[in-house]
C-alpha cells in the first residue's frame, strides 16, 4: 500500500500534467498539427545554438572525469563564480561563489530551501493565482500554505490582505514575477510596499521572514519592462532560478539558488541547503549542464519569439471577445473564462483539440491559462476553435438566462 | 533560522563528503599526485567513448525541443522500453515500459520510493554496515530506520536478527549488493533465505513488506560472480539503479526504478511514484542523459579497470598485515582498522595524505572503507603511507599494552 499522503496526491494529481498527457494522446489520433496544446510551460523553441556548441566544446576539451563526476554538492566552484559575477554585472549586487547553490531546476531549488527552513506548522504565504506545485513543495516539509486571494483588477498582489495574514508563524513568502499564470510583473512600487510590510512584521514579531523569489521567467519581460531584483529591496531574500525557460532546457533540470550574505542565519542556511541538496536525493545539479551554463552565461533569451506569440494571441483573443490583461512577462495569458465554470470551459475546449488549464488549478476560478510557448502557427490555427468556443459560450449564457 | 531538523544534519554532516572536501584542500597544497583520496565513490575512469558519441549523435539528429524538453514525469517512453527489454534479455524478466521510472540517480529513486510508500513511523530495515544516506532518506519521510547488526565473519546479512526485527510496522527492507562498503555480494542462498523470511512475515502479520534493492554496483562483479536479480525471488521487490558507476556518470544524476507488475498495490505505486518524482522537485530525470542511456544500453562496464585496482590494493594491504575479506564486487575494500578507534585511524591517515572513511559512518566501527575507484598509480603510491600507518598502529598497540 502506498502512504496515506500519496493516496490524496494520486487522486488529485496535477491537472496541468493531465492535460499534457491528453495532448499527446490526441496528437496520436488527430496528428500533432491538429492539436493545439497550450497546457504546459514546455518551450516549443530550440535551445540557443550556443548550448550545443558549449556541449561539444566541453566534451572535446574538458576532462571526462571532471565533466561527468561528482563535485561539491553545491556545484562547481568556477560555474558558481561565473553566475555570481553575471548577476553582479546585471543587478549591481555583490554575490560571490559562496552565495550560489546549483540545483536540479527551480523545483529542486524550492524543495531544498523549504527543507532548509521549514519546521512543521510554519506558514508559507503565496499570492493567488499561484503555481499549484507550491502547495506540494510546502506540504513536503509539513509547512502550512496561506493563500492571499487574487486581485483580479490587475493581478498585482493584494497587499492589505497580505499584511493581515502574516503571523508569528510566517516563515516564508513566495513571489513569482514575471508571474505564472498571469504574465504580470510585480511593479517596483509593489515590491517596495511588500518589503516594507515584511520588515515591519519582522520587527513586530521578532521573527525572520524569508522572501523566496521564484523567477524562472525573469528574462521574459516585454516592451522593456523592468523586473526588480529582490535582494536589493529586502535582506532576507532568497532567489530561485531555472534555465528551463530562458535557454529552453526544461528537461535538463538546471537552475540555482542565490543565498545572499545578508540573509538571516546565513552560514547555517548555506550549510543546511548544501546538505538538503544531498539528502533529498538530488546530490548535485546535473554536471554537464552546470558546465554548459558556465559557458552560456551571456547568451540572450529569445524574447522576440515569445513576444510575437504574445501579440498574436492577445490581439486575436481580445478581438473575438475574450477578456484579459495584456501580459508583460512570462509566456502565459490568463483569460477570463467566458462561462463561470472554468473547468467546464477547458473540457469544452478539448472538443476543439485545444488544451488549456483552468484557473482553479491556480486557486483562481473563473479564469483559464493559455501557455503561448508554442509554435506561431499553433496559435494561428487554434483561433477558429477559440472563436467557436466563444460562440458556444454565448449560446449557453443566453440559454441559461432564459 | 534553519529548521530544527536541519540543525542536527548540519552538525553531523557526512564524513564522506567532508573527506572529499579535505582531499581537494590537500590537493591544492601538496599537488593532486601527492594526495591519495580513497574517500568517495567517484570513478576516476572516463565514461565509455560511446557516451560522447551518443551525445553528439543525439544533438545532431534528434529534435532539440525533444532532447531538452519536458516529457512524462516518468521519462521518455522509448528509453523506458529499451531499458525494460535489456533487463528482460539479461535476467529473463518480463518488464515493459510501464515498469520503469527514470530517476535523478539512485538517490533520487530511493527518495521517490520512500515518499511513495512510507507513513510516519513505518520501519525500514537495513543491514549494517550500510550506506549512511539511507538514514536520511528514511528520515525525510519520518520512517524509522531499524539496523540489523553486522556479521563481521563474511558480511552476509545476519538473518536471525533480521527475522527478529521484522514487526507489524516493517514497511521496507533495503538490500545493497554488491555492497557499499564491504564489496560483498549477497549469495543466492542468502537471497532465498531472506525472501522466505519476508514471505512468512508478510503472511504472519498480514502486511506488505517491500524489498528495495539498491544496486548501482550490479555490473561491478569480479571473477564471474553472479548477482541474483531480486524481482525473481520475491514479488514485492523494487529495484533502484544508477549509471553513476557502470558508465562513470555520477555527476549526471541518471538512474531508474523498476516497479514490477507483481508489486502489491502496483497501479497506485506507479502513479504515486510518478507524482512523487514531480512534487519532490526532480520533475524528471535529466532529459539528454535519458536519451544517452537509450543509445548506450549495451555498453559494457569496464570491470577490468576496477579489478586491477582491487587486486593491487587487496594484495598490497594484506601483505603489509591489514585484515579484510576479498571483495567480490563494487569498488570498496572494507578493512579492519589496525587500532580499535577507526575514526582516530582515519585521522592519522590524513597525515600521510591518505583519505579514507571510518566504518563508524556505516554503523560498523572498527573498520575503514577504502574506495578503489582511483587511478592505479594512486594505489601504488599510497602503499608506503599505508605501511607507515600500520607500523605506527603497531607501536601504539605495543605502548598501550605496557
Amino acid at each position: 500500500m502506498i502512504s496515506k499522503e500519496m493516496v490524496t496526491y494520486v487522486q488529485s494529481s496535477s491537472l496541468i500534467r493531465a492535460m499534457f498527457e491528453e495532448g499527446k494522446r490526441l496528437s496520436s489520433i488527430y496528428g500533432p498539427d491538429k492539436v493545439y496544446d497550450f497546457s504546459l510551460g514546455n518551450p516549443n523553441l530550440e535551445a540557443p545554438k550556443e548550448v550545443k556548441e558549449a556541449i561539444i566544446d566541453i566534451l572535446s576539451n574538458e576532462a571526462d572525469t571532471l565533466v561527468h563526476g561528482y563535485m561539491n554538492n553545491s556545484g562547481y566552484e568556477d560555474v558558481r563564480s561565473t553566475i555570481a559575477e553575471s548577476l553582479n554585472k546585471k543587478h549591481g549586487t555583490s554575490f560571490g561563489e559562496k552565495n550560489i547553490l546549483m540545483t536540479v531546476g527551480a523545483a529542486g531549488g524550492l524543495n531544498v530551501i523549504f527543507k532548509t527552513l521549514l519546521n512543521p506548522g510554519d506558514e508559507v504565504i503565496v499570492f493567488a493565482p499561484y503555481f499549484g506545485e507550491y502547495r506540494s513543495y510546502t506540504a513536503n516539509y509539513h509547512g502550512k500554505l496561506v493563500v492571499v486571494s487574487p486581485n483580479c483588477a490587475d493581478f498585482q498582489p493584494n497587499l492589505k490582505e497580505f499584511e493581515d495574514k502574516i503571523t508569528q508563524n510566517t516563515k516564508a513568502v513566495i513571489i513569482n514575477s514575471p508571474n505564472n499564470p498571469t504574465g504580470v510583473i510585480y511593479s517596483e512600487d509593489t515590491i517596495i510596499k511588500l518589503t516594507e510590510i515584511l520588515r515591519a512584521k519582522q520587527q513586530e514579531y521578532g521573527t525572520d521572514i524569508y522572501l523566496i523569489s521564484d523567477e524562472p521567467y525573469r528574462e521574459l519581460a516585454y516592451d522593456g519592462a523592468d523586473v526588480p531584483y529582490l535582494t536589493k529591496y529586502y535582506e532576507n531574500t532568497i532567489v530561485g532560478y531555472s534555465y528551463s525557460k530562458s535557454l529552453s532546457l526544461p528537461g535538463e533540470r538546471i537552475g540555482y539558488l542565490v543565498i545572499p550574505n545578508e540573509v538571516d542565519d546565513f552560514e547555517n542556511v548555506i550549510s543546511a541547503a548544501n546538505v538538503a541538496n544531498r539528502i533529498l536525493g538530488f546530490v548535485n545539479a546535473p554536471s554537464l549542464f552546470q558546465r554548459v551554463i558556465g559557458k552560456c552565461i551571456d547568451v540572450e533569451t529569445n524574447v522576440e519569439f515569445y513576444d510575437k506569440n504574445r501579440k498574436l494571441l492577445y490581439e486575436g483573443l481580445t478581438k473575438i471577445g475574450y477578456e484579459c490583461i495584456k501580459p508583460e512577462g512570462a509566456f502565459y495569458l490568463f483569460v477570463k473564462s467566458p462561462i463561470e465554470d472554468d473547468v467546464k470551459f477547458c473540457n469544452a475546449a478539448k472538443k476543439h483539440n485545444i488544451l488549456i488549464v483552468p484557473g482553479t488549478s491556480f486557486a483562481c476560478p473563473g479564469y483559464i491559462r493559455i501557455a503561448y510557448c508554442v509554435a506561431y502557427k499553433t496559435i494561428e490555427n487554434a483561433m477558429g476553435g477559440f472563436a467557436s468556443l466563444m460562440a458556444e459560450a454565448g449560446e449557453e449564457l443566453v440559454a441559461a438566462s432564459k
